[in-house]
């Protein structure tokens, strides 16, 4: 696809189905684009000699646009789209609704449009969109009732109304836009190729976006991990609860995906989700204006202490934490601030203090290098001039270059103040707690930057024995597989116990003799789940009782269930669980993002808990380390209650191969091994479930 | 202390300390006195005939006032205090700061204030405040530089700078008060006198506060509770964060307290409590200007279906739930809309709705039964005017009187209709998760108001049996018990397995024989915390090796701590801990709010996963059944993994038990029960920790 840059840069622009009649899309989008265009616009209708003023062409193969705006009905919009390419136009808008989003005829007019694009290698937006916007020329080719104010986020959205609703309100807001496109149904052009292009366009500063759904995900997230190293990409993902997922798949007709999948995609891809609105725009403004910090000590300085005192909570909430000063801060306080003020983090400036008091403390405290940010509050008083204060605020933040946000308390008399900070790129709240979350977002983003990101290890592995497991299983016509299996583990380098599925007492007497004494044995059919339920599992069988268990084991499953296939009994070393932890490793497949791995700890922690951490596969083994640290039960690792500490480096390595397995074979759908017992010197897979996908 | 409401209904106010120096509290509290109060004021400062026009007397005892404030410096304000009190004055407030939050001579200094207040029976505000506001009559007793628009919030804060802040911004908000009260030191009126008061009060519909600590949490609890049923109470409690807690208690001079347990005691009170100053003041909104919801079924209803998603989302985060229409409304919104709208939760009446439309899908929805509260949305478009969106939804709220909010989507073009919903009391947000928020407020008030609040049982116990295990130790002159004080537990009810402290080996055997075969013998000494890691516990000891079990636990005492005091060794039935789930029940006691329970699963869910219900004791059974499903681990209880489910009523009964027990004896300082055995039919106490106050 490459960048889009023309798209958003064109030089004339056709309106097909541009009109006079009052109230129409086709004459709003007209009216827009004239308005501040800086290149030519061409109203393409056969009906019209004129169209606002402008000479009116009969075709858009006559119009010789290098942008294309349809805004036919939907049954000639293909057409027109046909045209555009032969006539060798690259870039097109289809406004038009009546596609994807009403089904049926809908859905099949839609299709010929993504192959009409294909064949003309177009860049598509759309359809049932809003249109585009680009600040830096002038160009508002939607049908809008406002366009953009000027700035450095681009905005992008799956809902047009949306869009429709930020443009009215952000001119009062002071917040300014590159790009706007409004995505509709995603035919061609979808969040990743916006994504991609805004990545590489120096004007731009945060990308911005509401998304119901992410049309590839793995293509989202290799291309969003790369573009978020150097710029910020901020999103409200909607569907986050099980009600706003049903609508959103009920509003776009989109399958929404689970969440947790979209969380694990979001996470890796770099992108700071967004729970609402607001977040979303204050995250927005604070990364356009300000600086990324360099450490996570945030100082707050204050003439109020109460407003010190929440932000100080405020501080406690989020990934920041209070910087200790060094001495010099706290000696230079202290000779600038009057007795009664408090020098240490929160500094109170105390209710006396003026214009001056005030910013001498800032600017000591933003000369100390364990200060990352800064969060400055005034709540109104006699001596204190908010408009200076802006004014100071603004000259500091510039000079020491660190993140500065405000919070002016009070009404029309900051309104002033409130302005000029915004012209600088200062948040400023009412709020403390939003003043401290906007640093929050800072910091959040400085952590994303940072972070490393290796490649995941690539393992030396059996592939041969491990498909050769899967083979039998097919030539079985089984999905369902369970400890027949194993050897899939082993030939991924995954420590398992020492066992055997055989098929007979004789066998399983042998096999016990050669692994130890007593075993485990297990009855292993696809048709038996619960095993333990019908008494199919039998630990600490001593020798001389293997060869009776095995006949034990054999017609219990019979008279469970008499046609029952039974591929034979397990005979498995017994592992000592009480030196471990019992663990969960799984994998499943998500429509959107593909495998994804799990990690949590047995039993109860992940049923009843849902303690767990998830990853896109395949996971590179410092992620996977990240998810055994990130589970709340994650002390237990760490040997609480006078144990060792267990081996969380192999745990690491099992989450990587695992991902490599399901990665390397896509047939796997879902897979589970549980436990996996972790001692302090390793680990090993103790039972196996998994199902793969039935022959095509 | 009865109602304070002639503080905030004076006739004549006296400002002592009144001046004409610019700048000066003396004489801005002149100022605003004289600016809209309906009664007299009186300068008082022996130095000026007048002040700001107004004839000035020498003396408090000259003033014949009802309120006095005192703006007098430190060194005096207490001699003025004393005075106005002997002339027969009731209401008395402080603004002069130099009290105890200077610590040492101020300290001194408020110590003689609140002596003079008791000799005087002084309803005193501050010292060290911003004074209080009342709107009805006018009066603004503060220095603030702006005072309160009228409305039905009473306010109090214990910054004074918040409330200059507030006062500021409010005025801009469309929010308005009845009374304001800038708390300051507290000497003697505090935020309890307050709620106390204000929840009499006919024209205050809610309460709000700002709040760094609570005098007297049993106080506060005790009077919110009542006031709440009618009332509500939305506070900020700074200090949530352990760095906020620092900062609160350097601000303030106070000991903030834990804030487990103020969550604690806040709940009991029925308190609402917000994280943040946005969230005070959108819960102050939306419960000062709408009705109680009957249901937690909302309708969205929308012309946009993006917002329409955010919403749901919303939705998904608090109590609320997505209204499920009946079929009338369900046939009602197929006849009124067009094809291609969503009749379902969340209605989308589609991009080209008019007001027509848009009213009557709100009108329909308001009308089904199972929707308790609605939001309606818009996004701006060529057919939705907002001014008369706003008056049709004022028209429809009133006319089925359930609470709605709304969310017009725009900036400049919505003001007008914001103001109309501000006016009739209905919040508007740009954001949608901040009107669909505000009704969850209003569900969570709900939610408070109903909920049952019986008396705490009282059980019948053997308070005589408890008070000699009590000074028993206090003879020992110990304070930490151990297993020796089940006896403890047995007088309060608690069931605990048969068992014994025995003195010699021979007594050992004896209780063996009586309570069966094996049983569990454990070292007894308050010296040995850890008895478990000596080897002081054996489990599973038949009677044959009592004798000998007996002399080699005090051997391995007296070895790891030859001057240990020993008590004996206890013989303790053997409890089957497999039928059961091990719990802990705690008791600690808060400076704010006495004894405190707790309840959690026992080891790693208590240590580890810090999965713990707290409440203030005595608790109710009905609240101590709630504490065993509010943990997360609950399902574990109900028989999670095939097991059967517990017996939570026993638990609750349990927790109520010890709540009494803690209660009758104040010396018990921490208590622990860890483990409770619970099972499908009853508990067992099995072992036992506790510490009790030294003798004064």
């Amino acid at each position: 696809m490459g960048t889009l840059s023309a798209l958003f840069a064109p030089e004339r622009v056709a309106v097909v189905g541009a009109t006079e009649r009052q109230g129409s899309v086709g004459r709003a989008l007209v009216d827009n684009l004239t308005a501040g265009f800086d290149g030519t616009v061409v109203p393409v209708n056969p009906n019209y000699d004129s169209v606002r003023g402008l000479d009116c062409v009969d075709s858009v193969s006559e119009a010789d646009a290098d942008l294309v705006v349809v805004a036919v009905p939907a049954s000639v919009a293909v057409d027109v789209v046909r045209e555009a390419g032969a006539a060798g136009v690259k870039n097109v808008v289809v406004v038009t609704a009546g596609f994807g989003e009403t089904g049926g005829e809908g859905a099949d007019r839609e299709r010929e449009l993504e192959a009409a694009a294909a064949e003309y290698d177009l860049n598509l937006v759309g359809p049932n969109c809003l249109g585009i916007i680009s600040t830096p020329v002038g160009l508002n080719a939607t049908f809008a009732p406002r366009s953009a104010p000027p700035g450095s986020i681009s905005f992008l959205s799956q809902s047009g109304a949306f869009v429709t609703a930020v443009l009215d309100w952000a001119a009062d807001q002071g917040v300014g836009f590159k790009d706007v496109v409004s995505l509709g149904n995603k035919a061609v052009l979808d969040e990743t190729d916006f994504v991609a292009t805004w990545g590489d366009d120096e004007d731009t500063d945060v990308i911005v976006g509401y998304l119901e759904s992410i049309e590839d995900g793995r293509r989202f997230v290799e291309t969003a991990r790369e573009v978020t190293r150097e710029t910020p990409v901020v999103v409200v993902k909607s569907g986050r609860t099980e009600a706003g997922a049903q609508a959103a798949s009920s509003h776009t007709g989109a399958m929404a995906g689970r969440d947790r999948a979209y969380a694990a995609g979001l996470r890796e891809a770099g992108v700071v989700r967004a729970d609402s609105v607001q977040d979303l725009f204050d995250a927005a403004r604070a990364l356009a204006g300000q600086p990324v910090p360099e450490t996570n000590g945030v100082a707050v300085v204050t003439n109020a202490g109460g407003p010190g005192v929440m932000a100080t909570d405020a501080v406690g909430d989020g990934p920041l934490s209070l910087a200790d000063f060094g001495s010099t801060t706290v000696d230079a306080l202290r000779d600038r601030l009057p007795g009664g003020a408090n020098v240490y983090n929160p500094v109170d400036a105390i209710g006396d203090a003026d214009n001056d008091r005030l910013r001498d403390a800032v600017d000591i405290v933003l000369a100390d290098d364990a200060v990352g940010s800064a969060v400055v509050l005034a709540a109104p008083t006699a001596t204190i001039d908010f408009d200076r204060l802006a004014a100071d605020v603004v000259d500091l933040q510039a000079t020491h270059d660190l993140p500065v946000t405000t919070c002016l308390m009070g009404g029309e008399r900051t309104r002033g103040a409130a302005d000029a900070l915004s012209e600088a790129g200062i948040p400023n709240y009412f709020d403390p707690a939003r003043a401290v979350g906007s640093l929050a977002t800072l910091e959040r983003y400085r952590s994303i930057r940072d972070r490393e990101r290796p490649e995941p290890t690539t393992y030396d592995v059996d592939h041969e024995a491990a498909d050769a497991v899967l083979d039998r299983a097919r030539d079985r016509n089984t999905t369902r597989l369970g400890v027949e299996a194993m050897p899939l583990l082993d030939a991924y380098g995954i420590p398992t116990p020492a066992g055997e599925v055989v098929g007979s007492p004789t066998d399983a007497l042998e096999v016990a003799e050669r692994i130890g004494d007593p075993v485990v044995m297990k009855i292993v059919s696809p048709d038996i789940l619960h095993k333990s339920d019908i008494g199919g599992v039998k630990v600490g069988v001593p020798h001389e009782e293997v060869y009776d268990a095995y006949e034990d084991l054999i017609a219990r499953a019979r008279n469970y269930q008499p046609d029952a296939t039974i591929l034979g009994v397990q005979v498995q070393e017994q592992v000592d669980m009480d030196a471990g932890v019992e663990t969960i490793v799984g994998t499943n497949r998500d429509p959107q993002f593909g495998p994804l791995v799990l990690f949590g700890l047995g039993g109860i922690f992940v049923e009843v808990m849902e303690d767990t951490a998830v990853r896109l596969a395949p996971v590179a083994e410092v992620e996977a380390r990240a998810m055994t640290e990130e589970i709340q039960a994650s002390p237990l690792l760490s040997g609480a209650r006078g144990r060792d500490p267990v081996d969380r480096e192999a745990v690491a390595e099992t989450l990587g191969r695992l991902s490599q397995l399901v990665t390397d074979f896509p047939e796997i759908l879902e897979l589970d091994v549980n436990p996996l017992v972790v001692r302090p010197d390793g680990v090993e897979a103790v039972d196996l479930r998994l199902t793969i996908e039935p022959e095509p």
